[in-house]
């Protein structure tokens, strides 16, 4: 079963909205294994909405239509899928009564426009309304249908399941699709391909399919999609495929789904009772930021001082060090913090966020530090980008390192005796 | 001139991502008084990606495409396009050495798959990559043209300019057309339509026109696009409009175009050789994070503390008020953050950003603070949300709150002795 999607309005066209119903419509059918095929957008012109119905009903066996179903003269979805679909549209008495009480309902007198919306295809089968004015519409057109939803997201969301079940029972089979998120950081996305490649060319053709999505400061992410007879078998599935992905990407994966940087650190200090505090230079806040982000993050996130101006390192967590673009002062500050705001676990970052270069080191120059009950250890890496994106990527770097060295991967950060030179 | 969209991408059509390119780039279109004409999404199927590039050439004078110029295998627009426009892919050698160069840049050897990214079909023009390792590109194709940009919105956003550029130069409209965007902070959507509806009609039909853009945490911007034979003409256009809608809207205006909260601030502190302090609790470095966002807030930022824990309040910056979400410990709070880190201004913020409440007081409740030379004022506010935009929303209304405080303005902040109780 191969269904078409096509999403009416000018105002889509023009970008007033974005059109998140088609998404939704495609997440939906995805999951009950039907195939999301074509989607299209096209203003309100009875021709060109005319010319993608025919187009889709040509490439598809059902056509989903979201938008033009209001009571104005500019909806006009009704009168092209009647025509599309061959059949003239009959007022329906019962939908005009229950528009009529809906406008009882809220003590108004319901304006003539709105019988518009009472208006059925011949033969077509109504979607009751109970969020809006507008029923939707199920309307056979040759051996094919046509289903036609509001465009208001909650709308047509309350009537998206019957349509799906039309959808499901014409199909006659009932595919189980899942898909679960591995999640990864600290490799670029051609070099993941690389080492993925592998499972790609063994999955071909199979009922598993693998997929990059490149998602800035939340990682590189493998979506694996299964499809299955059960939801029994696709959790077979989507563990093997796992496993195997876990397998060769080892601790570049730090979780699954919803699983951030921050909630696997959350995770592995909670599970230690240690407590967390930060001392940031360039992120300026950004890594708390991300921390706190976490539910519950009282539990094990004490706090922390942006050290920005120089002053600021000296008087409030003691740093010494000749320059604060060093990883001494990581160093320094990832101790300090720990000790000023009584926690066992300090991270801290400093470095040149740009646009200018500082103290003769250039933009994107980090320095990380990460203290663990007295030992310290840090790092220095190279960033790429502009002021915002170098902060960013620097506070996505740090919770990693913090992460890996928590769980003693051997590229976490070494600790040692308190570092060179401090 | 007739514009077709062609968004790529499978996770498009499964919903896994919504496709907020198209509608960026209608809206540019419309702008500058280019019809949006389709819009057409298929997934990493070349037969389809084909199709689908032949019937929007069919339909439409020139042709962009999003998506699919990814280094991995499955980004195959590139081969697409070149077969619809009948030119063969060629190494591009300055491309290959950008790329090359991007990789060293951050010490990694480039891999063999990133050399699919710099082919290019026979004769296209390419827009160099400055936020990705995929170029764009201009495809000629029989009379007509195909634009193909990167999927990734803020690489797509940094080349549209240049290919609405080519498409104005082809449509032979001599029209200029310059928008200026008028930023407010702490009105509603409807409220503020309701204010500006005069100018709205005034402008009715005129070659000014005004849109809304409800931005979040960047408050709501009024659009203001015009339509001239010349730069100074538009020019004019735009000074008169601006200066209309700040008479109605009076410094519910903070900024202009890129000037944000933030920098508005900035530029007050600055004006005045003023420092600034920040203490939070609830945003927990958003703040921070903010302000550090201004290029050379070291001018004027001289850091902060995150005081997520209460004792952190307490022995760092010296909270004596019985309730840590009371407007006394904000005021407390803005007062120890000047003190401590050394600035005139403090700026503080304490509340309950949820999931659960605390101290008896609701979700949502905030009270910030803020404290010029010793002096202090504070305000509780309720914000609606979950944790994640009671944060945001907390943090953007303490900038706020300061530039107002600041400007002198009636909505500032009143700042008196030490507030009651500390």
């Amino acid at each position: 079963m191969r269904v078409a999607v096509v999403a009416i309005g000018t105002e889509l066209l023009l970008g007033q909205i974005v059109d998140t119903n088609s998404a939704t419509i495609g997440r939906a059918l995805a999951e009950r294994g039907i195939s999301s095929h074509l989607q299209i957008k096209v203003g309100d012109n009875h021709g060109r909405i005319v010319a993608a119905l025919r187009q889709a009903l040509e490439e598809a066996d059902a056509v989903i239509t979201c938008g033009g179903l209001g009571p104005t003269q500019d909806d006009i979805t009704r009168e092209a899928v009647a025509e599309v679909a061959g059949r003239p549209l009959l007022l329906d008495g019962a939908v005009a009564t229950r528009i009529e009480q809906l406008f009882a309902g809220r003590g108004l007198r319901m304006p003539e426009n709105n019988y518009r919306q009472a208006m059925v295809p011949e033969g077509a089968a109504v979607i009751t309304q109970r969020k809006g004015t507008a029923p939707g519409l199920i309307v056979p057109a040759g051996g094919k249908v046509i289903c036609a939803l509001p465009g208001v997201p909650y709308e047509l969301e309350d009537m998206l399941p019957e349509v799906l079940a039309v959808l499901v029972r014409r199909s006659g089979e009932e595919w189980v699709i899942r898909s679960r998120i591995v999640r990864t950081w600290g490799l670029g996305e051609s070099r993941l391909a690389e080492m993925v490649a592998p499972r790609l060319e063994a999955v071909e053709g199979s009922s598993v399919t693998l997929a990059f999505l490149a998602s800035g400061i939340e990682g590189i992410k493998v979506r694996v999609t299964v499809r299955a007879r059960s939801d029994a078998e696709a959790a077979g599935y989507l563990d093997r495929e796992e496993e195997r992905l876990r397998a060769i990407l080892g601790d570049y994966v730090f979780g699954i789904d919803d699983v951030s940087l921050e909630i696997r650190l959350a995770g592995l200090l909670e599970a230690r009772g240690l407590h967390l505090a930060v001392a940031e230079s360039l992120t300026g806040g950004m890594l708390a930021s991300r921390l706190v982000g976490v539910p519950g993050a009282s539990s094990w996130f004490r706090g922390g001082v942006i050290s920005y101006a120089t002053e600021v390192k000296r008087d409030l967590i003691g740093v010494t060090a000749a320059s604060v673009v060093s990883e001494e002062a990581a160093a320094q500050m990832a101790l300090g913090a720990a000790r000023v705001l009584g926690a066992e676990v300090g991270i801290a970052t400093t470095g040149v966020a740009g646009p200018e270069s500082m103290e003769r080191r250039d933009r994107g120059v980090v320095c990380i530090g990460v203290a663990v009950g007295g030992a310290v250890g840090t790092r220095e890496v190279k960033l790429l980008g502009d002021r915002e994106r170098v902060r960013a990527y620097a506070t996505a770097t740090a919770i990693d390192l913090a992460r890996l060295t928590l769980e003693g991967s051997s590229r976490g950060i070494v600790l040692g005796g308190v570092s060179a030179g401090s």
